[in-house]
């Protein structure tokens, strides 16, 4: 292995270092304490685990976080309800609602619903129009962390050829507007593109984000690239009964033989999501106080 | 010569036609006549040259068209107000500013003013939200257009290999949006683009969008390649003193003796901007109306 391997784990921690340094000013300068309310719907153990994860960085960073779990038949109204209050809220300056809600509800008219001045999860079509006019938004948080990690891997990106496998609404058409933003030179493939191998060896930045485990083989990397692992896949333990492994969309052991640097999965951009979310809640709270952003933590 | 030259202004006509034929319609089934409402500020001799053009046409094709001509030094109070009765007013299904505006006002500010379901130049954050999440909303006029060349010519476009030269907000980012809604590979190049001749030659359509006269030279088109032309540039014409003559960003010369197809200019992309601009205002109108939308004239 020559690559650098990026460390997702220590990078997050290192932000939210930097975001409990801005909350901790926040409140000796001008007695603000960011707040974050999650809300959930039902009891999906996965997004139960997640939720509480979310809760103990919020309040590890010195934020106050606003828990708010309502049972999984809970109308629409209800639901909405909650998060009219949540928008009126001054004490709230980040609104979440965990995902996957009962099938009942819409979760595009959920996120619609919220502030897009709270919208942390940066997915509502609001701040979707302003990241796709270059205009301040909320950016969602996954690409907004892999964004991180490549400025700090890389600095400038001006003039590179950056590829993004995939074209969720939730990643790969983000990350595609963040690196169009950093000045890369921008494609976006899929499952219909052709010569996938041809268009992703091209890449001087690789952001692979399908969700299909080891799909991208070691030699379709660029020698020297940059490879961003976005996909996450839990498998049953190949040695271990009763375990499971997670694998990322790229076969890590190739791949690192060729890239410059490489994300690990898990360890890679996983702890940046929610890192993000804490400094798109830092962000939010300045910008509703017209206090300045902190540096570094934004698009 | 070996490309087909794509007749815009034919295609454009036949798109009239249709908006035409819809019209028509909609007047006799359900009694109602799409209006589009054009605002000018200001004395621009080119912009009262479009405005008319457009009122011509928004006539010829059985719409009712309102223009608003306001001085030059109207407070943006006072745009706001002619603005928001438009936007209230039930016979106005389309609004358009046209621009530039003097430098008092902002663009920004007043594309946003426009109620984003009567904006039908497909500019404001909110259009742009919807596009970028693959939602239905109102696609800028040029764009539109241009694809509607594209699918004219080329059927389904899937896994071909599309380069979008320029990102503007207006098209370039627009236009990669409607490439990858057609599921094709899509990169996006520009000023800061390395080897752009290697990056167009991989392009199975080519979309030039810069602005710079006869950029794209003949040696840079895959051959086969199918080339959409988007800019124009006035340049004194070279045998008639006195007289101008107008280029694209393409060398049509050279290029058309190795693409497949190609639009000149004038005469390719340029028509088919009114075209759908009449096209949104009818869409507008039927969607304001719960009335099932023409087939074909959106994206």
């Amino acid at each position: 292995m020559t690559a650098t391997v990026i460390d997702g784990k220590a990078f997050a921690a290192k932000v939210r270092g930097q975001v409990a340094e801005h909350v901790a000013k926040l409140k000796e300068e001008h007695g603000i304490t960011p707040g974050l309310a999650v809300v959930l719907v039902g009891e999906d153990p996965a997004s139960e685990v997640y939720v509480a994860a979310k809760h103990r960085q919020t309040v590890e960073v010195g934020m106050a976080s606003f828990e708010h779990k309502l049972p999984a038949d809970v109308s629409e109204d209800a639901l909405f309800e909650v998060i009219d209050k949540l928008n009126a809220d001054p004490k709230v300056h980040g609104i979440l609602c965990q995902f996957p809600v009962p099938d009942h509800l819409s979760e595009r008219r959920v996120v619609a619903r919220i502030d897009p001045n709270k919208d942390v999860d940066g997915l509502s079509v609001a701040n979707a129009g302003l990241l796709a006019s270059g205009e301040t938004g909320l950016v969602s948080c996954t690409p907004l962390g892999c964004l991180m990690l490549l400025r700090d891997q890389l600095g400038n990106m001006s003039g590179m050829n950056a590829v993004v496998v995939g074209r969720s609404n939730l990643f790969g058409k983000p990350m595609a507007q963040l690196l169009l933003q950093e000045n890369c030179t921008v494609t976006i493939a899929h499952s219909r593109t052709k010569d996938l191998a041809e268009v992703c060896g091209r890449a001087d930045i690789l952001v692979a984000a399908v969700g299909r485990a080891e799909m991208v083989q070691g030699d379709w990397v660029k020698p020297g690239a940059t490879v961003i692992d976005v996909g996450i896949t839990r498998i049953p333990h190949p040695e271990k009964p009763g375990k499971s492994k997670l694998l990322g969309d790229v076969e890590f052991g190739s791949a690192s033989n060729v890239a410059a640097a490489i994300t690990p999965v898990p360890g890679g951009v996983g702890p940046m999501t929610i890192a993000c979310l804490l400094a798109n809640t830092l962000t939010a709270c300045c910008r509703s106080n017209g206090l300045p952003e902190p540096e570094g933590l934004t698009a």
